[in-house]
């Protein structure tokens, strides 16, 4: 393994020391990017450019480019496991993803089979080889997947959905079927994220979006008994270095012991918790990531830096804390808002850290 | 005063004995029961059924006379009141409400004024004093409002919004205006639930749909300030009888303690939070309204039975619990499911209570 030259990312995730807090920011290579859209226009659509190796690669550096950020994200979609399954995801404007065969009946159900990531989603793999190389050590590298739960919303619903009615009657009603699906989807999101460790991802995140829909109940029983059985399956060291998981359940505050307790090393942050109180809650358990709400980046840089300091002020002194937006970044920020927020981390961080 | 038949609503409330748990559900007068969309046809259209006394009398009592339900609950919108400032409310369909004129610049928000309840609003004032006549002492009338932070969203955005760009923007570019719009909209709903309890509302309910969206600290000083600032000045007593307050935040079962702490009789919980856990957290200082997911209503009667005997058992022995759904009830709701409900809670509710 070659040395990071800055690895104060992973560092932060294993409650190690650091000098600043890191910070890199959900859904950071994205619209809000004027080169991601023209890199985005060589492409058929969203889709084909998740499964181009090199354009997957541009992609991934561009924010790293435009901004000192301590790590980069492996750019792709959460919804590539069902594709891989035969779902067949697609993007219709403005609706969001899509996939042409929904999961309607029993049979179809019954049917799933887990994906073998190094062959139905080799492009991942390929693009996530491709871009360690471009990064040159530079900074590490996060693989991600979407959550079981997260997966099926779309999987039996076909599509986004505001009222969850789909999936929730589901669960109610036919919750066999369901633990079904999250089950072959636990064990696909193990073997895609253990893959992305092997082809060279440094830590892996899991984004459930949507967990925070469900009762204090059924999160317990439908979402996170399965981001468990996806942390209990993880690689944790790849070529000599530890490999740092995290857990990300928006809307998921109210829960917070709960998923610190599964063996993530670190739990995602939305912003609608103070991270202090997030903190204290979870003692060392855990790193913690996050949590500024991203519409303060649609205010100015002044505005910004103070809503900076009140979060680092918030978690306090010392290890553990990688600073993060509660929620990807708008497709409406201005990049410079989004430097401005960065810079503001490096800055204003040093004095909660040892030098 | 006349003697109210069933009190129970009032007295769980208030955390005093009762033989039961009292039920009702948050839009009960609604698009799920038929009987509301034979009345809904004889309106022009959503509006006009609210601002006609005698239509909202009749949706008021239709869910009254297929459940025993121990509560009704005017037929109105939370938007009544910056229609009544001038904006123009309406509906269009499938999109949700709109404002004709939305808030888009200072000296709009400057010019706002805080509309007399019993000028402006009289329609509801009339649709109040109609159902306490139609109820005839029956059950307890709840009379509500939207809250000033869920008020101003559509204030500003002209209509719904997925991202709350334009509040989030308003609140970290120029927090000075949106605390004037807040302000104005405190002092509105203050003076409009003051005179629905003059008019015969026996118990309010403020809905904050979406102080949710909002960070920790935003929240506390955007959406609870102005809520305490109400619930300081509501009446507390008409006519010999208490009136309750129940404050409602959809999302905001991560501040609990801080809602509790505001003055109100009751916190409405929406179904993320376990409510034993609520319970626990908020001692006896408050009573608790809650919190079915309403999509346990797309189920059967066995699993609804199971899932209100979960609640029920969570919430434990003893009194100061209101059972109601987490959110308002889907307009894909059976009836019958509904029924189902009223029933378990009735019948699963008297073990937890002396008799």
């Amino acid at each position: 393994m070659s040395k990071l030259k800055n690895d104060t990312f992973l560092r932060a995730l294993l409650r190690q020391p650091t000098e600043y807090t890191p910070v890199w920011m959900m859904r950071q290579a994205g619209r809000y990017l004027p080169e991601y859209n023209q890199t985005r226009s060589r492409a058929k659509d969203f889709l084909s450019l998740c499964k181009n190796p090199d354009l997957a690669t541009e992609a991934t550096l561009q924010p790293l480019d435009r901004f000192p950020l301590d790590a980069a994200i492996l750019f792709s979609d959460i919804l590539t496991i069902p594709d891989a399954m035969g779902l067949g995801l697609y993007f219709s404007t403005g609706e969001g993803p899509k996939f042409e065969r929904p999961l309607h009946n029993e049979r179809g159900i019954r049917d799933l089979v887990v994906p073998d990531p190094n062959v139905h989603l080799r492009y991942v793999m390929d693009a996530v080889s491709q871009i360690r190389k471009a990064l040159n050590n530079e900074v590490p590298l996060i693989g991600f997947s979407g959550s079981p739960f997260t997966l099926a919303c779309y999987m039996v619903k076909g599509g986004s959905s505001t009222d969850f009615a789909t999936i929730k009657t589901m669960l109610y009603q036919r919750p066999d079927l369901l633990h079904h699906i999250l089950d072959v989807n636990a064990r696909a999101v193990t073997a895609y994220l253990n893959a992305q460790i092997e082809a060279g991802a440094q830590a892996v995140m899991i984004f459930d979006t949507w967990g925070g829909v469900l009762s204090h109940a059924a999160y317990h029983e439908f979402s996170l008994a399965y981001l468990k059985q996806i942390v209990d399956g993880l690689k944790r060291e790849h070529d000599g270095a530890k490999i740092p998981s995290i857990v990300y359940t928006k809307g998921g505050g109210l829960w917070l012991e709960s998923i610190a307790a599964i063996g993530c090393n670190a739990v995602g942050l939305d912003w609608t918790i103070d991270i202090g109180e997030a903190r204290h809650r979870v003692g060392d358990k855990v790193a913690l990531q996050g949590n500024l709400d991203p519409a303060v980046l649609f205010s100015n840089p002044d505005t910004i830096r103070a809503e900076v300091g009140k979060v680092l002020h918030s978690y306090g002194w010392g290890n553990g804390h990688v600073f993060n937006l509660g929620h990807g970044i708008s497709q409406f920020t201005l990049p410079e808002n989004a430097a401005a927020m960065v810079a503001a981390v490096h800055e204003l961080s040093r004095q909660y850290h040892c030098h």
